[in-house]
């Protein structure tokens, strides 16, 4: 069963489905189907294990941040506690002052797997979708690693659905827009990637263990800057949707 | 039923259990009981969220690390694909020179809980074991973030067991001692924590929502150096026994 055409033929609606794709089990829709505006969409996975994030691979956003572009990719991680899904608020802590969104192009992983050479990490991809990277800036001066600067709660919203139909090629051009409110603030193509979706998985892979469920965030464009509360931020990846959430004080 | 009484009256074997203790639902023996020396004890929890290391908590190994102790606690991440049980080979990974012991008290988490006052910490504690901050100091080096120098895989042995039955005034005086082969390179105690396990969990948990069977690393005292293949690397701590792991090339 092709599952990946269904959002094509029915932008409007979702199916259910008899099982989760992500569990390597035989899945089948269940005839059931409901109109978007009907549901409420929730992050369209929480991964097992792991999320991990690649910092300044994008050259105008390594520049912004007044740094070069770094000789191996950058990695963090960010833990399944700061999933969000679509419309779910993101929350500024108390004591942050400048909570930063920055959307990602996201890749979810499909199979358990280690050491991946470049030319097989299309068999190891579940799917595409969007992430936003929401970062505390001040933290993330002050505190040296990253953890809470990029991994508090409500720090990665997802969604708002998986797209399994992309090749490598094609996640490796598509727009990527920020807005907040109605001013664009991120605009950047995924061909500006300093390191694309094969090189990353290739490169984590060699030392670190994906599960199906784990999410990649792939880097962040030039245009980086503040939310604030009462603020709503758009990140729009082409053939990805559109993924918001409003935002709000502790 | 007191579960922690058991290892007290049968030090040489174990008694199996109706259910996982962490899993939050009624456990009781099965009646079924194994000398120790019959078994493989694996990691006695494998996080289902995170691992939290906290960096130079102890003051002397800050000043060996050539820095001071940062004027807040310094967060990391290890994924839950790090971890490894006593006696399973920690692996250096292709193109790493220089991998260290790093002995430590873990804290494992009992309850789902967010920002905890520090006199409601005993409550959300479900016990403690041994933890081995396995870091590959080159990567820490280099790499800026350190996600692949202390999240790589075989990166956390945790182990031999969890207890449940000590009081945070008892885990804050016990001795740690990590011995390379039989020569022993560190020797502290919990008292010397620049910051308690109470004082961390409240912290942690300001912005960051921890689950049953999250995992704290509460920070390594003093004389931390290099491990080489065949070595065989032991961490024990007063009450909680000795974990024990092997070291080879990739």
């Amino acid at each position: 069963i092709e599952l990946a055409i269904d959002g094509g033929d029915n932008p409007d609606s979702i199916a259910t489905l008899t099982s989760d794709p992500l569990a390597g089990v035989a899945v089948n829709y269940t005839g059931e189907r409901h109109d978007l505006d009907e549901v409420r969409l929730l992050s369209p996975v929480i991964p097992r294990s792991k999320v991990i994030g690649v910092g300044k691979n994008y050259a105008d956003h390594a520049a912004e941040m007044g740094g070069e572009v770094p000789e191996a990719p950058l990695l963090f991680f960010k833990p399944n506690t700061s999933v969000i899904g679509p419309n779910e608020t993101i929350i500024r802590p108390a004591g942050v002052t400048d909570l930063q969104y920055e959307g990602e192009l996201a890749v979810v992983i499909g199979r358990i797997c280690k050491q991946v050479p470049v030319e097989r990490v299309p068999d190891v991809i579940f799917g595409y979708t969007i992430g936003n990277d929401v970062t505390a800036r001040d933290w993330q001066r002050t505190d040296g690693q990253w953890a809470r600067a990029k991994g508090s709660d409500t720090f990665l919203p997802l969604g708002p659905w998986i797209n399994t139909h992309l090749t490598l090629d094609e996640a490796g051009k598509l727009e990527i827009e920020t807005r907040l409110g109605d001013d664009v603030r991120q605009h950047g193509s995924t061909s500006q990637m300093v390191r694309g979706v094969a090189e990353l998985v290739s490169y984590i892979t060699q030392s670190i263990t994906l599960l199906p469920g784990d999410v990649i965030l792939t880097g962040t464009p030039a245009g980086v800057g503040p939310m604030e509360p009462g603020d709503e931020v758009h990140v729009s990846v082409t053939g990805l949707g559109t993924l918001s959430n409003p935002v709000a004080d502790e």
